[in-house]
């Protein structure tokens, strides 16, 4: 009994599958070699088909596969993808649905919007658009984009405490080099703060850019380069190493010092429901959302979960695919918090999402149907990245109000099996 | 001084934007309101062109734009899709491209794979396909899937802690039949454990399910709905209120709860790459690449990462998005330990992923160019589903030696400027 | 302007203390070296004197000094309290104030308890004493230890993830030598789960115990020894390498892995306060505490806490030190959760600690203000380690109602300056 | 089996110890009252005798207790005890070893300390002074207090974003006046910086004080405090609420705003010891314990530990209550991050910590025995506070290489067998 169950099932599991004898070879490395694949940078419609001739060869992929994926299409537009892609075969079709108008009274972003959303996860725009609908019928959401900045965090090691104290003083009173350095690379990206963080013999320099309104990741990478390439040759405290990122800056990935000091667009958006419409519409009693909402902050608590929230992965993982976003960056914007009171004879519900990494131009956001995203969205090209980092925010929103109804109603589960099985 | 510099250059940003006094008006509820959508759950030629038609009309997308979502086979499959998905307008094409032949040296997924990626972030297959000809060249990675479960937790609130204790007491000498309730509703689910945990009058039970190759978040829910519906019926204890899941799962968000016991699968995989495979493919020794690794290290931990690695997010999200798996768990499959040490005249890197949520069946794999995708890897149907987690795993910890190389050369930067900006 | 502020403060301040040439010299090793103390296991009065000569020839320390700490009583009782210490010196003396009689309705503490804390900050005690009033004015607080375990976790490191696999299934086949192993190197702990917990290469073995009365730290060591010694030498899959503890257990600091699965005693407490009580001792309202309740909740979301809490350290700082208590557990211990509520009339109140270390047997239990200690709250000796843990819980209980209290009444600062500066 | 072994186990101890009728009863509030004690501020011989009449009366207390606990001289010096504590009834006695002479070259902290270390627990000061021995034979420790900010956090909440907007734009225009109104309160504060964070209609003003050589916590209550006053009393934009802390500020608990931005003194600190030390002390070499510190990091990894270190908790308590700081700081200062590295034929061993709180004035420090300990150390009275700090520092790192250099050796359960169980 003292082995956990789940610990038990899993060795059955194994040992049906290999025996001891086999599980040791099958895990060893192999011997021969397949002919690795050389790198295609920039592709053809003959460069596709040379690929797929041998994925159809090795593979188990069949004829309608590589038409489902390279699609004539796909295939004339092979350079221009390419400049987006290695090794380019074609493109994978995610299915789009659209909600709104959705209402946003937001600093940047202000009137009416229809979002478009990329999944594959039945019910998920049925339950977002219901959001829409009630945050619109009460009035629309508030919403403002209240800072933003990009970090890339060079980490330096020294001899010892002594040399990094003082590679700090230096880096202090350089800063206007550095500053210039780092900028230098860039139109649009500005340097707006340096501050070292000191672990012994290690200096990181958490580098914070604002970067236009591109997303910005490789903006930051290339003038941060540039600003340790300076730094290397002027420093007289030379460091024994250095490298351009130390792993601190949470490109990617979830980290508290996204979450306390922002990562990207910090937004906040909330609403205020009259009771009616929450009756009318979720089916349900504001009453009945604040009982789930304490349970829900909570499991929040319990779980030790990264902020606290209920799903704003969906919205934005379905909103970066649809217009072209890094869908990586959902690992660290999916995150922040979400709350609820009573107010004003009404529900009040706020979303504060620190990290929001969008952008309305370059990256993935020329391309064709991503662009068309950002087309109906009416943010394409310049000065409309605030704005999307609005529409971002506003839209978890509608999802955290959707899902909070449906767990109060007690409908959670049914609008998934009727969306997601039935049909 | 006192106040950040960057919190003064947010506010110069925002009063250039707007005055005191427009601020409060443009932040305000809207009086009017535009006609909302109605959701259409399932999609023609017909319904698609409709909504297009309120589009182009309403917002600033374009003739082009609708050609570039709209384009003919996504119309004739528009019934198909919106299986998937509500309101669809048509598709997004995300760029796919293709790595390998990967050798894995795993307990279910063994022999040569050609992995399928879709993103429209240059470089990232490159980087990903260097790491994959690199673990190759040394024989392969080993790896393993080393526990499975998918997780709903419903909460339940009663009067007090007394009620809340002798809950549990119930639940624990009824757990046959409560088991019944759930796995009457799924061919392939079994509820492997519930484990309460309380917080005064608070009651959350954690389900661990295995759900066969599903990723099984639908499959989950009904059989927890089920199994409430059947506690509610039978219980003496009554609770006040209880809710199909208390937010504790974990559920498309980071939680340490999934980083200690696993949600979805857990994977681990590893390589021992030769000294003169590093130089001659990355550039660099092996001794660099732990000196970085020493100092990326204490970046996640200076940064309170939510793990420690570089950017699984990056392969998976390109993995998920070209198999049809649900790109929003991204937000909590990306997130894990990457380790680096010398051994055997090499170097030993692994990677485990505690949460991978994959399936080979059910969802989006069943869409055309997502099945394409599996089938370019050979995993697609039943049976599948532990060799994808398996090969996921490896992916990431291909990335992870492509970019700590790129780190340790020094061409990090560099990697993204060529591929990302000049071409 | 891009350097933060804080960084430029510190560094004038450095500058203003040593120049740079100095630094690295001051920061360097010294060449020579005092003659060092030999440890002191046994003290005598006679022993205590020669160091106390050693100190006052060598440090600031006066005849005073000598005379505080080296007092007759404690040179009288040298070498029963050298049992506990080495180079015993005398004794500090902390201050000790009284809180009652608190009334607790608990499973395992039940009754009107007098609590002895020790502490040097002012207010403190009047404070938990203003909580204790209210609590025992609304009819005591309930209180249940609901679960109990101390780990142990020893960590062994194979060749590959083969072999690691093979340990966990050797480990499981073999649980009931390991168990008589442990179990046989002491009469009250007994090891109740073991749980592997595997990284690749690496696996942790999750050992939890029941400890009787004792807090129980040495015990699980000693045992968990005796069975990692029998692994070494029964198992047939040789570790590269095996320590007794992994560092995952959580000992003397803060974990997910504690606050998830509790790690010593977990205990939660509640109490139901009428609105009259409120108003009369902590002049303010329900409403006033619930609107501070729901920024602290969200300040503690907001900065990361570690829990959900106002400052359970105060309480359990004082009464670890009063009875004897691992003062070093505090950094464990003071963690958890706070919830507030409206009901029936009142406000309800509960804490949960999932980590709370406490015994009533064993450790400084047995010495002479300690024991006296456990004896006004009438825990003395065995049988009573679970009530402790009730009463610790029910003690943060108190002092979560009366700084909240203050915080909503606005006196807070007023407290401070009253108790702490004025007299 | 689906339910977990310790949960079953929890629930036959609970059904054995109270039937089904009897929890509720149990659980449930009390009807009578016991009479309350009144808070006694001052005190004296009297009224000390006045509560041991009532204690020894009422609980199991002898009167071995009320002598070992007030002893003639806690009484006679009640009065000056009773400015730290309230309800005073004498003093627990708890026991001091010392160690050193600790060779510490740090920026403020320079020459041979010996260190007091008050505890209970045997083998801890055996082994901090074997950790300070090692130290001392490598030439000493270099250490720098790099940072120093004590936090008070107030929250102010609006009627929404919009006035929580031009609040912020409100403090940020009178600053100067805000940071007047706080140091107006105290000689030694200064107010160096205010950040606002805001989350929606919720601003926090994040407010950092240098606090001179005392700990301060009391110091920037009482100066925010007045900084609030001047606010509500000259801001246009009325909040709804303010409180002077919105529990963000990490005051007696671990946050991830402290570990990273720092709270208190942030303190780093190094040594490098060479292999023959290591193996002449230690009884293990380099390599042993590097293998040691792998798996130790990957311990604080996978079980979510706040920080990466080993045991800080057990020096900084012994040393807190040996100078009279506050112990419950153990709950924010026991973090930090330990690393270990081979260089220069040795090993080099850093920790840095965040959060260290402590004052050489001020508090418990002019308490007879702690001030004596402050003598120990020379470290007592003004100008002192930054050495005592890089001290603590110190002593944490001797105490991580001795518990690391046991585990490495194998020698961990028998230093605790040895010293704790057998004598």
């Amino acid at each position: 009994m003292t082995i956990p169950f789940h610990v038990r099932r899993m060795l059955e599991h194994l040992r049906g599958r290999v025996s001891e004898e086999t599980v040791r070879q099958r895990l060893g490395p192999a011997a021969d070699r397949a002919q690795p694949l050389r790198i295609v940078s920039k592709a053809t419609a003959q460069s596709v088909r040379a690929l797929w001739q041998r994925l159809r060869a090795e593979t188990a992929s069949t004829e309608a596969d590589e038409a489902a994926i390279a699609d004539p299409a796909s295939l004339d537009a092979a350079e221009a993808y390419s400049k987006h892609i290695e090794n380019f075969i074609g493109t994978v079709k995610v299915p789009l649905g659209v909600i709104g108008p959705l209402r946003i009274n937001g600093i940047h972003a202000h009137g009416d919007f229809f979002v478009p959303l990329a999944t594959s996860e039945a019910a998920l725009v049925a339950s977002y658009g219901r959001g829409a609908d009630l945050v619109s019928a009460a009035g629309g959401a508030s919403a403002a984009m209240v800072s933003e900045s990009v970090l890339r965090t060079p980490a330096f090691v020294f001899e010892g405490l002594a040399e990094a104290g003082l590679f700090i003083d230096w880096v202090v009173n350089h800063v206007d080099a550095l500053k210039q350095a780092a900028e230098a690379t860039t139109r649009h990206g500005k340097l707006v703060s340096i501050e070292p963080v000191i672990d012994n013999d290690t200096v990181f320099l958490l580098c914070r850019y604002t970067t236009g309104d591109a997303a910005g990741q490789n903006m930051v990478t290339i003038a941060t380069q540039a600003m340790c390439v300076h730094i290397d040759a002027e420093t007289p405290v030379k460091p024994r190493h250095w490298f351009i990122e130390g792993n601190f800056s949470g490109d990617k990935k979830a980290t508290y010092l996204g979450l306390l000091s922002g990562r990207g667009r910090k937004v906040t958006a909330s609403v205020v429901i009259p009771e009616a419409l929450v009756a009318r519409k979720l089916h349900t009693s504001i009453e009945r959302i604040l009982d789930y909402g304490k349970v829900a902050n909570l499991g929040a608590l319990l779980s030790g979960q990264f902020g606290a929230q209920a799903h704003y992965a969906n919205g934005l993982a379905a909103l970066y695919i649809a217009t072209g976003q890094d869908a990586a960056c959902v690992a660290e914007s999916a995150t922040g918090y979400t709350r609820l009171e009573r107010r004003d004879g009404g529900i009040f519900v706020s979303v504060t999402l620190p990290n929001i990494l969008v952008g309305s131009v370059g990256g993935g956001t020329v391309l064709p149907s991503q662009s068309a995203g950002l087309g109906i969205l009416g943010l394409r090209g310049p000065g409309r990245a605030a704005a999307l980092a609005e529409v971002a925010a506003v839209l978890c929103l509608c999802g955290e109000i959707s899902i909070m109804g449906a767990m109060a109603a007690g409908q959670f589960a049914q609008a998934h099996h009727k969306l997601a099985r039935l049909r």
